[in-house]
C-alpha cells in the first residue's frame, strides 16, 4: 500500500469537533475528539475513536458512559483547551464552565448542544478503540453551524 | 429524552459523502454512504454505518471488504446517483464508470481518491450495522476538497 496516498486518501473525510466528557466515581475529564459519527437511527447510536493510552478511554471503558458537546464555529479556543488533560476545579475545567448530565459526565457549558450516552459497544481494534453509545439524553442550547477541521487548520487522521 | 433535541443535536454532526463499492462473486453494487469516520492510525481502521435491509449490507457482510470512493466538492450528481441501488452495466454505474479495486471491489474512476478495506469487525447494534475496515489499499488521483452534507443540502442523521 502506498502510505502517502492512504494518508491523503483519508484525510479527505471530513470531521467536527467535540468535547468528551466523561466520569468514573468522583473523577472526571473532557478531550476533544474528531472521529465521530452516527451510526444507527434506532437505536439511536453513535461511534467515537478513542485514543487506547489516554485516561479519557480507562474511564469511559470502566463507567460505560460519556458525553459529546457539540462544538459552534467560532469556538476553536475551546477545542484547543483539551487536547491534553486539564483537571477539573471549581465547576470549569480551564476557563470553561461544565455542568454535570444525567448520567454523570461533564457538558460544557458553552456548546450549543450535547448529547449523553450509554456505552453499548467497545471495540479494541487499534490505537484508538470503537466506542459505541446509545443516545440518552440530549440537550439544546441554540442551533448553530459545527465548527469543523477545517475551520480550525487542524488535521487528525490518514 | 427530547427527541427533537437529539435530532437537531446529532444533525449537528457534519459529514461528507462517499461512494461506497461492494462485490460479492459476480456480483456488485455501490451506494452513497456518509456515516463514516476514521478509526485507528495504526492499524488503519475506518468506520462505515451501512443500513441493515440493504443489498449492500448482505454483500459486505458476506465477502468482507469493501471500498470508499471519496466524493470531492462539485460531485453532488455522483453522490445523487447512488441512493438507489443501480445495476452496473458496461462498465458503469448508471453514468459513472468504475474500476476494480486489487480487492475486486468497485470504484468510482471519477473520484478524487479512494480506500479499500478488509472487514474486521461488523457489529449490528441498531437499523444500521458498525463496520469497521482495515485499510489495504489507497489510490490518490488528485488533492481536493471533499463534497460535504452541508455543500449538498441533504440530511442524513439526528
Amino acid at each position: 500500500m502506498d502510505e502517502k496516498a492512504k494518508k491523503t486518501a483519508l484525510l479527505m473525510i471530513p470531521y467536527g469537533l467535540f468535547v468528551l466528557g466523561a466520569k468514573h466515581g468522583n473523577n472526571s475529564t473532557v478531550a476533544t475528539v474528531n472521529w465521530v459519527t452516527q451510526a444507527s437511527f434506532n437505536p439511536p447510536l453513535v461511534v467515537v475513536g478513542i485514543k487506547k493510552d489516554s485516561g479519557l478511554h480507562a474511564m469511559v471503558k470502566e463507567s460505560k458512559v460519556f458525553s459529546l458537546s457539540m462544538l459552534e464555529t467560532g469556538q476553536k479556543a475551546i477545542a484547543s483547551g483539551f487536547f491534553r488533560h486539564v483537571e477539573p476545579k471549581d465547576g470549569k475545567f480551564g476557563n470553561y464552565a461544565f455542568t454535570t448530565g444525567r448520567n454523570g459526565a461533564p457538558i460544557i457549558s458553552d456548546a450549543p448542544a450535547s448529547v449523553e450516552c450509554e456505552v453499548v459497544g467497545f471495540y479494541e481494534l487499534g490505537d484508538h478503540s470503537i466506542v459505541v453509545g446509545k443516545v440518552t439524553e440530549a440537550q439544546v442550547q441554540r442551533e448553530a453551524e459545527p465548527l469543523t477541521m477545517k475551520e480550525t487548520g487542524y488535521q487528525y487522521g490518514g
